[in-house]
């Protein structure tokens, strides 16, 4: 393993400061790190193993998480600190970070851009000192991604000026809502509201669930737990149902509605605000991916670099079918993590986006609707087949719960659907951006999108459409890795042509359904080039950067490996457009190969850049020091169980071995 | 619900005939299905929830479906509706599936098929009786695919003419073993064999682990249980250490390999008998995957009718996403059971071995080694993206651990690994097709397989390498359909060219290694292939055959697609060749979406034909019925905890919301 570290041809400690955020950044994670470690009431502290905990205990383990939690930001002067502790939680433990993320990025987030300021100054003290705790009442037993459809109603009773909020069906049962099984006091609900038997659309509310002081249910409101999950034991996922509960139409969230005592409705300027939320949901849940997923892929290749195996006993990292897998996971780790910082300024538009006009931030709205839907769809998929690679990457231990990755693929069930479907999620963006294209084409309106790396190649559309197939020689593929614009046009001429293609089928009489699999891929290739073409500006050698030599040449070899691993696994849409030949998927496929040999000994250092600490991966099989084997006897040795004559040997063994 | 199984424009009783074998095997398995449904050592009760058993719960719960079955075996009169009822119990329980095949599967066919005539006849009707129970010890914590690896060893004292057994490392222990952490009495192990000094290879020995009376170790022996896995939490895997374990040289199998008392060692004529045992182990864990994941492609197809979701409120299962995933994962499921018959031919032959003449026993292991090595992997990668796109396709509710498919994703953990790695199976595979092609284009040698739709296609290697591309005008492809030899040669071609291909660049220097990830491409395609030959032949239109006319016109469309769907998935095989071009590939898609649509109304009939009742299946969204919500909220009220104030509340929900 030391070997391995030494091999790095990069300064760890640089990339390490990278993927923090920067030297300060690194510092305080790691400070958090060790204040967590020995905290027993926020990391479950050995021989006591946490993928050993029950259901039970996972729920009352996760509150008591949040609990200390408050506490430790109450005590902690330092509030960098405080949050930075927060993360450091929130990496540990994902069903801590959904408990969390329900409170503050859903509940909160729904009162602080849809409540009015009255709202606010009433409500964002109370949640953000968590003397209320708060879900989100948005998806129902029988419908979810489609709100439209939702059953929940709230009707306005003008005389008592309250509205009436019910549960007509079993199918309107409010399902899948964190928090709201056991925890809950307050909820921000979304029902079809009727005001003087008019529909007025969706709308939110705030409804008291349960009683502050003795943690009943509120009169006319019936929940409970959900049960058994896939993963996140620790949340209590629950169900709501309303039996003609009454709020005051003040509890309506009135930023963009209003109702005025008399009955008058003033709808919102675009119905699309009401679901702006689930913009800061979707970007948060690539975060939170990637913070997953990182765990996995170090756990992976610790694993790969010490076991051996095979004829000449090779470390298994050596083969062919390790290191091209798990380089270019690496790699779209670093990918996303960097193209965090475009992202995040985008999220700090769209969360103070009341303080901009609203043309502006309806148009701002679109474009990142179009852009995170993509992104949360595609970083989902491509990290669900990375785990599923890192599973398989351990070899026979892939099954033991002790690798930790199997704790994570459970927790991960949430990911490929929460958030929404992925399927109508990249229809609506290739919607998006072949309305964008017939602008351009019909009436040469180019795309006046606010993120410089993300559909501006449209303009370029009638030149694009002009190319019949890549100019480039596959004999000098390599000058590629290069340049890097020569990948980035030649995934802007796919995708034109892609939504080219789909916009005539349409236009010639197929459905949209007929099309879907066609947009979906289209617009997975959209946010894969995305990722590219953003890192391609940080990284590539023509624009001079802050990073340290080593941190800086290690990133852009990374970035050049995305670029060529998207044109590979999305060639297919170049060959349909005769774009792509077999020439250039052979030579691309050599060279892919061949970087990845190269870059086989970086891997090491690069997992180490994510800067893991060993309690927090939870895995004797991903010890940083390599000494693997006997740390993941110790663990199994103390399991309950594992020795000595089990319960039923007299019930069920005996009755067949000991027979006369 | 009804609507859509009226719409099956077949016989779903014929269909269901067909999967089951048999009008009277269909029969046969709904008497045992209604035997074990309420027997409640065999099935949980409600309301208690298979699904809700805890680790030690299913540990004490499968071996006493264990207990109870040889119980069942031994009363029942009709010996055939025994291996009925445990064929059901099988499907119902994983976990019961793979401790009853370690025993049967796994020990019993190692001393059938490597013991001597002594050994058989003092071992055998002690197995068949289970008054011992055995288990299998071959990988170890540090060793598992290749077994020269193995450090376990076995040295011959002859003066007490015994063997001393030892675990001399930690990586050494044998690892992963089912039914060794509590259960099993005996092992058969494989070790290091030395005598006199010098090294005989690999050799089986077995060794007494319990003591039959008490359920103790037996002295010098050590032996545990491994713990907390991703899933099969019934099965008491375990580790075992030997301390100088002493065992007479007649616990050494001998039918292939003798030591003398003086010390005389007479080896195996080849030692890939000492392995033979992992190829009917292979077969049947892809009868275990298709049982499993038959099960969880139901579940998916009726929820996919029930839902409803988007603009029109449709049912799910009409968008396009929907049905192009199902469909090819149904039609898998068909072609992979079908082809059992082929396979079972080769089984028989394999296990009763010992008596046929040793050249020809090596050869046809040779043979059904190369192919039964892909099929596992290529099965077992294919099930895997089928049980996620199970998943998927239940929306949220994917994540709930009642819809019995999370439960499965567990289990399969083992089948992407265990019995074998997909990489080295599937190399092994590639090479020995090479060296067949090889000896074709060099020597003229045609291959000898046993299986007529094996390799047989080498035959004609020089023909079709001289096939610059495919001759079939893309505006035509739907003659495929009719003509199921089009595809079949379309497929052969691309095959010998890739197998061509990767021979050439070996030979020009790249090392195996290089060509890794393409020889398992061509060897998982090769898999693919045979799927569809033999079903070609046995639903194609030429042949006449015993099925009735719509359960044939049904299965003849299933194998089209299927077909079809592996020319999409390989394109990528032929492109790399010139052999298909964009015209093709875009042909290929519309077409293989048109035959989707046309099928779309044909799957609840397809799932129906296979057959489980709603106990087998435990998934209320799979309700047979399609009334789904009531089922599936009534499972939720019956968990534990679910009401009520949960019990942590006054020790971390309180202190946040009932501050002064």
């Amino acid at each position: 393993m030391t070997r391995e570290r030494q091999a790095a041809d990069f300064n760890i400690e640089e990339v390490a400061k990278f993927w923090a955020g920067g030297q300060d950044k690194l510092a305080l994670k790691r400070k958090a790190y060790a204040l967590i470690q020995t905290d027993p009431e926020l990391v479950v502290q050995p021989p006591r193993n946490f993928l050993e905990l029950s259901r039970e205990e996972m729920r009352e383990f996760t509150m008591g998480q949040v609990c200390r939690m408050a506490e430790v930001t109450r005590q902690l002067e330092d509030k960098t600190l405080a949050s930075e502790v927060l993360r450091a939680v929130d990496i540990y433990s994902e069903s801590f970070s959904m408990r969390i993320g329900v409170h503050t990025l859903l509940f909160r987030n729904v009162v602080s851009m849809l409540g009015n300021d009255d709202q606010k100054k009433h409500w964002m003290p109370l949640v953000d000192d968590m003397r209320i705790i708060g879900c989100f009442a948005m998806t129902e037993l029988g419908h979810s991604s489609a709100l439209r459809g939702l059953e929940t109603t709230a009707t306005y009773d003008m005389e008592a000026d309250e509205f009436i909020i019910e549960s007509p069906t079993i199918t309107s049962s409010k399902w899948w809502i964190g928090m709201a099984g056991h925890t809950a006091t307050h909820t921000v609900v979304i029902a079809q509201t009727t005001v003087q038997g008019k529909h007025c659309g969706l709308n939110w509310f705030i409804v008291q669930l349960r009683d502050l002081k003795t943690g009943e249910l509120m009169p006319n409101v019936m929940a409970g737990d959900v049960g058994s999950k896939v993963g996140h034991q620790g949340v209590d996922n629950g169900w709501i149902q309303f039996r003609k509960t009454r709020v005051p139409r003040s509890q309506m969230l009135s930023k963009w509605v209003q109702l005025e005592r008399n009955g008058t409705f003033h709808p919102a300027p675009n119905p699309a605000v009401m679901y702006g939320t689930l913009i800061p949901e979707r970007i948060g849940l690539v975060v939170t991916m990637i913070q997953m997923v990182s765990q996995s892929v170090t756990i992976a290749t610790r694993y790969g670099v010490v076991r051996r195996q095979g004829h000449k006993n090779q470390q298994i990292m050596d083969y062919q079918s390790h290191y091209t897998q798990l380089l270019p996971a690496v790699s779209f780790m670093y990918m996303v993590k960097a193209s965090f910082e475009t992202l995040d300024d985008q999220f700090a538009v769209l969360t103070s986006g009341g303080n901009m006009d609203e043309a502006t931030y309806l148009n701002h709205m679109g474009d990142l609707h179009a852009l995170s839907a993509a992104l949360k769809s595609m970083v989902g998929w491509h990290c669900s087949d990375i785990l599923e690679t890192c599973r398989r990457s351990m070899g026979g231990h892939a099954y033991s719960a002790y690798n930790a990755i199997g704790h994570t693929l459970g927790d991960w069930g949430v990911f490929t659907t929460g958030g929404g479907d992925h399927y109508p999620l990249l229809q609506q963006t290739a919607r998006v951006l072949r309305l964008r294209l017939v602008q351009q084409l019909d009436r040469g309106i180019s795309p006046k999108f606010k993120f410089k790396s993300s559909a501006h190649f449209i303009q370029h559309a009638k030149k694009y459409l002009a190319v019949s197939q890549w100019d480039v020689d596959p004999a000098h593929l390599q000058d590629c890795l290069k340049d890097f614009s020569i990948l980035t046009q030649a995934l802007h001429i796919i995708i034109i042509k892609r939504l080219h293609t789909i916009e005539q089928a349409v236009k010639k009489g197929a459905s949209e359904d007929d099309m879907l699999m066609d947009s979906v891929r289209v617009a997975e290739l959209f946010a894969a080039l995305f990722l590219f073409e953003d890192n391609a500006e940080r990284f590539g050698r023509t624009k001079p950067h802050t990073l340290e030599a080593s941190a800086a040449s290690i990133l852009h070899r990374l970035t050049g490996l995305w670029g060529l691993y998207v044109l590979i696994k999305y060639a297919d849409q170049g060959i349909r457009e005769h774009f792509l030949h077999a020439n250039h998927v052979n030579a691309a496929d050599q060279l892919y190969k061949k970087l990845c040999k190269d870059l086989r000994y970086q891997l090491i250092g690069l997992t180490d850049g994510f800067d893991y600490p060993d309690f927090l991966l939870k895995s004797p099989l991903g010890k940083h020091n390599g000494d693997i084997y006997t740390a993941y006897f110790e663990t199994v040795l103390q399991a309950p169980n594992v020795v000595g004559v089990p319960a039923y040997f007299e019930r069920y063994i005996k009755p067949l071995t000991d027979r006369s």
